[in-house]
């Protein structure tokens, strides 16, 4: 690619980089970039920089968070050692923290609160045991987890993905902190709403039907 | 989205801003941003930044190039008004700039250049006329095009896609160059190798069967 500027070529790399991007989708960004206003990607530039450098992970959940909210008089109120924490781990008035519900990652709390049905509060693993993948206990959060429950706790939601990995993870997670004398309960297996019988996998029908309600 | 820190929001905006990236991969890339060190995505923001910085426009073809070769000596002495030009509008030795390929974007260049099959030069359009977007002539590199047949040129090749804005394009701007004297051509319809004859549409293979070559 001689004939194509280094910096594009470059820039186009960058954007390979990024998950569930090929290099043709790349080129594709790296062309449209050139076609924009200097500004505008000054613009993007640092929108995505001043992300990465300005969030940070809630001392409690491990969520993400602005790190802007240390300096907010609220904070220094709620937080015991000047921690960092998550508008949700701030808001005590609204936000029961005797459940918490352990997700995989920031993006599932989004999921979560999107539905309002949750009052509780959250943790965040940032992963999920994996021996495929080499991830280990000590690589997610659950050091973290088993910290907070040492306070007032009625109930740890394991809330991973119905995956071989989620699955794993939940076993695991739950045993330790049903070994501190924790309830633990893990997400409803089911039909999702909206969905025909004939679609349904079969491990899916079988959970659904063994644990039907009583109308 | 109050949970999720303003920060975090801000670069899937910029994210969605590019082509093909929706509010949900946006999302997903500006998360997955967050788990990445700090100074990979300054690589990242800087590197897409400096290709736009760093890239300019050939000011023969039109093609991007980097405007590091200005302070090359090559240019220098090829450059008649210290012009930034690309490596292959440089490439006087090699390239037959008789022979003008007028294509619609940057990308066009490269997808020629990689079959290796074209030793002249090019000249890139930047974009397509097209009455429904109100792109007109004024708005496409045609006078920059013009102005380049004042030189030695045999034979301006149509090289536009066959879409309805590229056919438009190329019988417009063929008018153009026609007008001044200089031969025009288009590229060849017909059938795409590998294809299956069942899957060709009705437009191709009329074409296909007329534009028949003796064997």
């Amino acid at each position: 690619m001689e004939y194509t500027p280094a910096p594009l070529v470059k820039a186009a790399e960058q954007f390979a980089r990024l998950p569930g991007i090929g290099m043709k989708t790349a080129q594709r960004l790296a062309y449209h970039i050139l076609s924009l206003p200097t500004e505008t990607v000054r613009e993007f530039s640092e929108g995505v920089l001043s992300a990465r450098e300005s969030v940070h992970f809630c001392d409690r959940c491990q969520n993400f968070t602005s790190v802007k909210s240390v300096f907010e008089p609220a904070n220094v109120v709620t937080g015991s050692h000047n921690d960092i924490l998550c508008p949700i781990c701030e808001d005590t008035a609204r936000r029961n923290s005797r459940t918490i519900c352990v997700v995989e990652s920031p993006r599932d709390v989004s999921v979560f609160e999107r539905t309002g049905g949750f009052d509780g509060v959250y943790h965040v693993l940032h992963g999920l045991l994996s021996p495929m993948d080499g991830t280990r206990p000590e690589d997610i959060r659950v050091k973290e987890l088993m910290e907070r429950l040492s306070g007032d706790v009625d109930e740890v939601i394991m809330a991973t993905n119905p995956t071989i990995e989620g699955e794993a993870t939940a076993a695991y997670v739950g045993r330790l902190v049903k070994a501190v004398g924790i309830k633990v309960t893990r997400l409803a297996y089911g039909l999702p709403a909206g969905a025909a019988l004939e679609f349904a996998d079969d491990v899916t029908l079988t959970r659904a039907l063994e644990n039907r309600n009583e109308l």
